[in-house]
């Protein structure tokens, strides 16, 4: 039987995560709506996080950002994990790849810095990141990352980057050393500030397209005898149009500055799980499976289970229809996307201060 | 005709230098004997440099090393030509290769500072460099070089790196970001703190080996539209028994820590360009060409040019045995390095401070 969680690329993903040794995840955590509807879905170690939580020890959590295009719903996403572990721990990270901007994307620092700034570190803080347990950072500053990453490059080779980012000879030795420094991130918060070894296990929750990463980390971490963090994967909601959710594609995602009258005609435009026709979607039903709106509510919009459930069943009995469901997700985002505004302007001091060391 | 300066394998380096470009130095330098003679025998770009020193312009002069061995009189020549250029500037930087230590010699971090310090920095100074006018650092340890080398690291590839130091793809990364870290030890001073272009000539002098790394370095300066360093290339003295001289072989070479009983042993059993027997030799004449102790006569012992050039006819005539050059050679070497040690105890305090901050 489908649960309401369970959209049909899941047997994708349960075939990638088998290939590459990702265990599902099996949590009893109710109070996140993430894990109680299997949003994330897969993990590796993530015991010995629980274990820490359970027993109020130390651990990290690491979660970069890249500094370029516009953030959007799927960005709020992570935000929402890591507002979570903020509530079991003040070692959150938050790089900033202003140094893999560059390399990769020809993104300028004080470009990369701008975009970190009003794009992204804003809106983090006005979604609820607390400034005070999160540890915002650009790659290109941060002199403890840097000197990890110079000492770790010493423990991969260009075969293994090739085999994994499918770099050439040509690709520049700076994008070459982009995943190290990545690495470094990650592995940051098992070392003191003089590269000295301290326990404490790290965390990474990622989308499972960054496996390879992760387990290019666990191995440079196992070379030097260091544990090896811990990751959980989520799944992406779609685009609006179905397709990938995309910065660069602006149809495809609400950006979390999009005008109301944006908003309403992304929304009018995404697609739904819907029927050709009116009467046939009150024969048949709808298919809330295969519907972008409600991912939007399954994500983001509706925390109550309750009311997703009714919502689920509404629409496969046929009685709820499109239309409805539409203006229902337009006015929550309006209301979510005008209150994000306010807090904006709140914290946009705080969010410069962050950066200006 | 021969002059008293050249040695036979000149030509090989003169073959070498028109292959890649290098320009025969033809300066009219008296002041110093390692320019009278043409010792320092080739350049690129120098003409930027003499233009400095005579219009009493800004310009810097690099010359790395790397803390791995003991030093030997092989590296004094260096620090010869460093206090030449250190009477017309107080730009002289000397970058510490610790990071390519650990990348390519798997040296640590804390035993390069103290072989840096205790075999190289206490005589840097002993031998004569001003500390107000040196530059001495860790390139581990120097940010602005760091940052400099993870900006230059888009402009080059595998490729390229790959063709000119002939690394695998079994290369560890770092191993193969050591000459990016090296480019910016040498590009350092045309960049200010903030990494802005400044306008300031470097010269580079070097063994005519390292020419490769000159090439690339002035490759990447053109990418960045910068001054390619200049560079001139000087020849080595051979080992002690007439091939290479090798920190790793102690009887190639005199370390300035040798004591006399040892630098007697070194010196009796070095190669000369004596005859087989002593009445062929008073019959046919030396080949000073052929001798080593020649060679430290002309590169160290001796800066009289007269006294050199009596001594070079007197062999040539057969009248000068090698026994009495090995008693001059061992006497002036003990007693320059009796000086040098009683130099070190004035200035390890000094060479300490240098690495504290």
């Amino acid at each position: 039987m489908l649960t309401p969680w369970e959209t049909p690329d899941y047997i994708n993903y349960k075939e990638t995560m088998e290939k590459f040794g990702i265990k599902p995840l099996d949590v009893d955590i109710k109070e996140f709506h993430l894990f109680r509807r299997k949003i994330i879905l897969g993990h590796r170690d993530f015991d010995r996080i629980l274990d820490a939580i359970k027993n109020k020890k130390e651990f990290a959590v690491v979660s970069g950002m890249m500094p370029s295009g516009k953030m959007h719903l799927g960005h709020k996403m992570v935000v929402d994990i890591l507002k979570f572990y903020q509530n079991y721990t003040s070692n959150i990270y938050i790089p900033i790849a202003d140094l893999e901007a560059y390399w990769a994307r020809n993104i300028d620092f004080d470009k990369a810095k701008e975009i970190a700034l009003n794009e992204y570190i804003v809106n983090y803080l006005a979604l609820g990141l607390d400034p005070d347990k999160v540890n915002i950072y650009l790659q290109s500053k941060n002199e403890k990352v840097k000197d990890l990453a110079l000492r770790l490059a010493k423990k991969t080779n260009f075969n293994e980057m090739r085999a994994i980012y499918g770099f050439s000879g040509e690709t520049n030795i700076g994008h070459v050393f982009a995943p190290i420094v990545q690495v470094a991130d990650i592995l940051n918060p098992e070392f003191d500030n003089n590269l000295e070894v301290k326990k404490m296990p790290v965390l990474v929750p990622v989308g499972i397209d960054q496996d390879p990463h992760i387990r290019l980390t666990r191995d440079i971490a196992k070379r030097v005898k260091i544990i090896p963090p811990s990751s959980t994967y989520h799944r992406f909601m779609r685009g609006l149009l179905g397709g990938k959710m995309s910065s660069s594609k602006p149809e495809t995602a609400i950006f979390l500055t999009d005008s109301p009258e944006v908003v309403k005609k992304k929304i009018s435009k995404a697609k739904t799980g819907g029927r050709e026709t009116l009467e046939e979607h009150k024969k048949y039903g709808g298919i809330p499976e295969e519907c972008v709106i409600y991912e939007l509510f399954m994500y983001h919009l509706i925390l109550d289970d309750n009311e997703l459930i009714e919502i689920y069943n509404r629409c496969r009995s046929g009685e709820l229809t499109c239309g409805k469901c539409k203006k229902m997700a337009y006015e929550r985002l309006i209301e979510f996307l005008k209150e994000l505004k306010e807090k904006r302007d709140e914290v946009i001091d705080k969010a410069i201060e962050i950066l200006s060391h």
